[in-house]
This record gives structure tokens, C-alpha cells and sequence, in this order.
């Protein structure tokens, strides 16, 4: 994939390396590129953000695993050193485990230098929704520490407004009378043509049945959809957030400081 | 008790049974009433309000307690009947079974006529801090569903502003990395000359020792003291619920619509 796409890898873009928003068109004729290519190519380009000595929040999904990969492989080759990394899920622990990443926590470094995640929806203004992989509370409370923090997406993660792909945003709510949040919910967006279902776990008898999807912390996540934009996504935010069995949402606004976009046409490189 | 305060009791004071705020003085010299006797006089009179047929959310706690009791009596003594109670906690499910006091659930009844329960502080205004038993995010959900609700206390819980008695100010927390979010509720707060103790299970080795206390949605208490008013409560909450790992806080912010007050010198009713 370096072969295919060796201009937007390299260090041979003034524009992108200043952190310009560049989307320049390949010197060769387009190769197609896999969704998953995509994502590693923006995952690899955010681990040159990456400097010896920090204390790095590994993110979670399958984007993000691209980048943990590389920060591994770039310790195993001495490239790198003294990073400290610091997991935003139990999924991601492991994996850094497996890389032999020495890693802590928030408590024992509450100022996280630099964040690498991915996101399931980047808006105009770099605001996302996150947690369609169930741990965007441990994401919030670790990327909201962080100094920086890079996004990773390939360019069908963008949209024009949050909830536009017409795919979850999730809520993270105590299990007690979860029908009861779900429908407050619902009708908090209701003139947005808001939809409110369950998460189940998957593999247990389809999408309205089996046991519900519990979180790393022990709770639901009821997902919404929405039909229209639903416009202000802060009074949005306190909305969700007053609702008593909340306990957090997946729409991280002001948070991103760059976004790193792998599209068929190039990389592109989005600053707060 | 009765006996030592029928005038208050009953139906013969025209400006309490109008809602009207009254202290009126004794017809008798004062009798010393104990804390728990004013409980149970400000749990009768609010249970005053309770009419057949009605959806009843019950309150946790040790005032709360005698409102169950009392309902519970007069439904065997066939005086209410048709009550349907919506628990707020494990505990008054508990003493509401052995009353035989049919029970539902929020999912089932989500429009509830009337909450009775207790409070850890009343403000001027009707604001509230409750929790201190633990269960402010069950009570938070299902007064907040009410038409109607009734905050029974002794004259000791009045203060001039929340935090104002110098004891805690609860917040339900999700246990992962619990100091982290501790820090963060002081420095919000720092200020009001916060300081923030994560809550222990009692009898475990003293204050600083011990299991931490654990909520009924299995998640930990943060107990807020503060030395200085801290303004403006929606400003306040809002903060709070903004901190990715808070689930709730104990301030009942306009959600009381009476308060029943209890005291040496007789019962004083205020409305909203």
C-alpha cells in the first residue's frame, strides 16, 4: 500500500506536513484501494505524529488497531521509545499487551500528550460521534485529557452533519428502566425523526432480540438514529446529558484537534 | 406525636390546608419533639395528599420510610385503595413488599401522580440535595416523571444555599479510573473550596479505609463538600454532567413542587 501511494506516506508534501488542509491528486494513476487500506493509511500517517517520550491514549476500532499496530512496530524497532501508552477499552489493552507497549492509566498520568482514534462520523467542523464500537465513555474521559488529538477516518466517515449518515449515534445509560430513557430519548429528537433501539449483543438471535450489548462498565447503549439534522450540538449534548440514567454520549464536540482523512485521491489533513 | 400535635395534624388550619406557608405558634406549651417524631408529623401530612387510585412514586430514606408506612396502614385499613407505588430504591421495594403495597415500575406507569420522599437539604427556592442513602439516580428518574412532588423534612434541612449544611453533596460516578474523575469534580468546583471523598461502604475500616460504597446501578458515590456558595445550580449541573464519567449528582434542581417542613413550632407547607 506504501508502494501504491507513496507520495501521501512520505514527508514529500509541503502542504500536508504543515498541517494544511491539502487533497492533492496522485502523481499516478489511481489505484483502488480496500476500506481497510484506507484506514491503515490514515492510521500510519498520525503515528508520524508520534514522538519518543510521550504518553500516548491508544484508541479503539478498527482503524485505530492500525495505528496501535504501528506504534508497536515502531518501538520493536527502536524507532521509538519511552512511549507510554494509556488504552481507551479493555479490546485495546490487550492488543498493546500482545505489542509489549508499556502502558498506564489516567490516574497515574492524568495529562495525556498525544490521542490516535478513529471515529464513525466527522462533520465540517471536526466535531464526531464515536462509540458505534461501545466505548466512547472511556474514549471521552481519556481523549478529553489529551493536549492533541489526531482522528483517523477514510472519507466515508464524512458527513455534513452529526447523525447525516443515517447510522448510530450511541447513548450509554444505566441498565434500570431502560425503556423508559430510551423513549425520553426519542422523544428529546423527536422533530429530528428520531429513532431509539437497544444495542443487542450480536450473534444472539437478531437484531431485536437477545441479551442487551453491555458496555466495559456495565451498562446499555441505546442508539439513535435521526431522519433530519438535529442543529445545535451542544444544547443537544445537555439535553441527553440532563436525562438522569444518562451516562454519557457519543458525540464528541470541540474535542478533535486534526483530522486525518485517506481517500481514494490522497490524504487529507483537517486542523482545528 | 399525635396527641402532642393535633393542630397541626389535622384538618383545622385553613392557611396549611390552602398550601399557604404558615408557622403558626402552638395552642400549648412546646413539647420536645425528636428528630424522628418531626419526620414522621412531616410524612403524615404529605401522605394527606395521596387519593385513591393514584400512582405513587416512594421515596428512600429515613423520613420517606414513614410516608411508606403510613400508606401501607391505610390501605389495610381500607382508607386508600387502588395505590400503585413506584419504589425508588432496593430498600423501599423491600418495605413496600411487606406492606402488601402493590408495586410497578416506570416502564409500566410512566406518568406517576404523586412522589413523596425526603431530602438531605432544601434551599429557599425549593432546590434540593438528595442522595445522601445513595439512590439520588433512581429518585432522580422517577420524581422527575411526577406531576406532583411532596419533599418531606425536619426544620433541619433547610439552608440558605446548596451545600450549605457542610455535608456532602453526592455524585454517582462509573468506577473506572474514579480518582481521575474525583480530581476533576474538585478543580470544578475549587472555587467553593471543594473538596471531594469517594464515599465508603460504613464498617469497613473507617472514613478513608474500606470498599467503596456502591450504588444500586453498581456504580461509586463521590460525596462534593464545599466551604463557599457555589452560584448558580443549573451552571453547576451542567458542569457536573459534562464530566464523561458522572451518571448523576444529588442536586434536585426545580423538580420539588411542595415542601412539607416539620419543627418545634408546627408544620410549614411551601409551594412552588
Amino acid at each position: 500500500m506504501a508502494v501504491a501511494y507513496p507520495h501521501f506516506i512520505g514527508s514529500d508534501n509541503p502542504a500536508m506536513e504543515a498541517g494544511l488542509p491539502s487533497l492533492s491528486p496522485p502523481m499516478s494513476p489511481p489505484v483502488i484501494l480496500t476500506q481497510d487500506e484506507l484506514k491503515k493509511i490514515a492510521a500510519y500517517k498520525a503515528v508520524e505524529f508520534v514522538e519518543s517520550g510521550m504518553v500516548i491514549a491508544l484508541g479503539t476500532g478498527s482503524t485505530a488497531k492500525h495505528a496501535v499496530d504501528r506504534i508497536g512496530e515502531l518501538l520493536h524497532q527502536g524507532k521509538l521509545k519511552n512511549i507510554i501508552g494509556i488504552p481507551t477499552s479493555k479490546k485495546t489493552h490487550e492488543q498493546a499487551l500482545s505489542l509489549d507497549i508499556p502502558l498506564s492509566d489516567l490516574e497515574s498520568h492524568p495529562v495525556v500528550d498525544l490521542a490516535i482514534d478513529g471515529a464513525d462520523e466527522v462533520d465540517p467542523h471536526l466535531n464526531l460521534v464515536k462509540g458505534r464500537g461501545g466505548s466512547l465513555l472511556r474514549e471521552k474521559m481519556i481523549e478529553g485529557a489529551c493536549k492533541k488529538f489526531i482522528v483517523i477516518v477514510d472519507e466515508s466517515k464524512l458527513v455534513k452533519h452529526i447523525g447525516g449518515s443515517g447510522l448510530a449515534m450511541p447513548v450509554e445509560i444505566v441498565p434500570f428502566c431502560w425503556k423508559f430513557t430510551a423513549q425520553r430519548l426519542q422523544k428529546l429528537f423527536e422533530d429530528s425523526g428520531c429513532v431509539a433501539k437497544l444495542r443487542r449483543a450480536t450473534g444472539c438471535g437478531g437484531a431485536d432480540k437477545g441479551d442487551p450489548f453491555v458496555t466495559d462498565n456495565g451498562n446499555y447503549i441505546v442508539d439513535l438514529y435521526f431522519k433530519k439534522d438535529f442543529g445545535d450540538l451542544k444544547a443537544a449534548s445537555d439535553a441527553i446529558l440532563r436525562l438522569p440514567s444518562v451516562v454519557e454520549h457519543g458525540m464528541f464536540i470541540d474535542m478533535a484537534t486534526t483530522v486525518i482523512i485517506a481517500g481514494e485521491l490522497g490524504i487529507k489533513i483537517k486542523n482545528k
